[in-house]
């Protein structure tokens, strides 16, 4: 498989998930042009946004899809309990919420021109970054993550997802005071061998383009 | 199970859902005051938002996560693909485009004050809507809805949903005249007698508020 990844972005979260599933998996840089993606990636993705996986069967992308999509054809993995309903539908919602809301919102502090015009408007949008991703980050703390992981004993790709949004945070300059659980998470995360394989060669990819 | 739903809303997928998977459910009013979320529903869901599904096991919100643990739940009504990894992450690709794309696009018509604090900036939101939500609609009928339903030969929920944010068209100004199969699909959709069931229940839910 091939994922197409920009160094920092969400893409983390499927380069992670490849890692700890021990699939065959090759990464891409997608072409970039001026902090935007390059036409040229739009005819291996139309909607012209990373994480893109080129599967055997095709290309899929967004990434609750291309996580959900891991966990399954490598099971043994353990990445998610697809077989409780229950439990399934805790990891759907917890990436439905970080994709619609919290990266929605981190989006506006550099990608306004995707729902305005006006360079004001842009500069209002990127003020209130703090504030949403705040208010998004004490939900996950106070209402989502359950500890030690975000589905409580067992690790899932909700806690990779997280990782990959959670590093975000202070570029975002969001207050962190009150998210203790979120940077105990994180720092756990970071520590994790195959998250440092993947930093490392995200550090590398960045270095190629 | 009790699904809290605003009418109009995405939550009429959850809606729609419920009824063809035959479940045994009652819909209410999520309360609301001058077009927001009531404050006292933050206590049933700390997000403030619909839907919200209380289940047996707790309440579970997220569009797709909830059509996800319906189809799962009640598989014997063949909403979604889940044996087949590649297909069922065509359901959880096209899920996470509606709400994290699509809705977003949306949203921003009303809603601006979610991402930004000056009623310039509100006003600048809104005239781009038609715009974002017509390009995220022709992607949709160029590149991801296949006939007769999105998946192809075989209904999903993937179907249920693009109707309920199809029913938008109109209200955000959309130019449909390049978007034949999606308003094909949504006047098929629309005579499907549980649509036009939880149709009825929507309106008189809508007159009981």
């Amino acid at each position: 498989m091939i994922l197409y990844s920009v160094p920092g972005s969400c893409s983390f979260a499927s380069h992670v998930a490849l890692e700890m599933a021990g699939a065959d998996y090759e990464v891409r840089l997608a072409p970039r042009e001026q902090g935007r993606t390059a036409e040229d990636f739009f005819e291996i993705n139309p909607k012209g946004r990373v994480p893109a996986l080129v599967t055997p069967d095709g290309l899929l992308t967004e990434t609750p899809a291309i996580l959900c999509y891991i966990s399954q054809t490598y099971s043994q993995a353990k990445l998610a309990p697809m077989s409780n309903p229950w439990l399934f539908a805790q990891v759907q919602s917890f990436s439905a919420y970080l994709c619609a809301t919290v990266h929605v919102a981190h989006a506006h502090g550099h990608r306004g021109y995707r729902w305005a015009d006006q360079e004001a408007s842009f500069q209002d949008m990127t003020r209130k970054v703090p504030q949403t991703m705040g208010a998004c980050f004490r939900l996950i703390e106070k209402e989502m993550l359950q500890g030690p992981w975000v589905l409580g004993e067992d690790f899932s790709v909700c806690d990779i997802y997280l990782l990959a949004i959670a590093r975000w945070l202070e570029a975002d300059k969001v207050d962190t005071t009150s998210l203790s659980k979120v940077l105990d998470h994180r720092a756990r995360m970071l520590r994790l061998p195959d998250v440092q394989k993947v930093l490392a060669e995200e550090q590398d990819l960045a270095l190629s383009g």
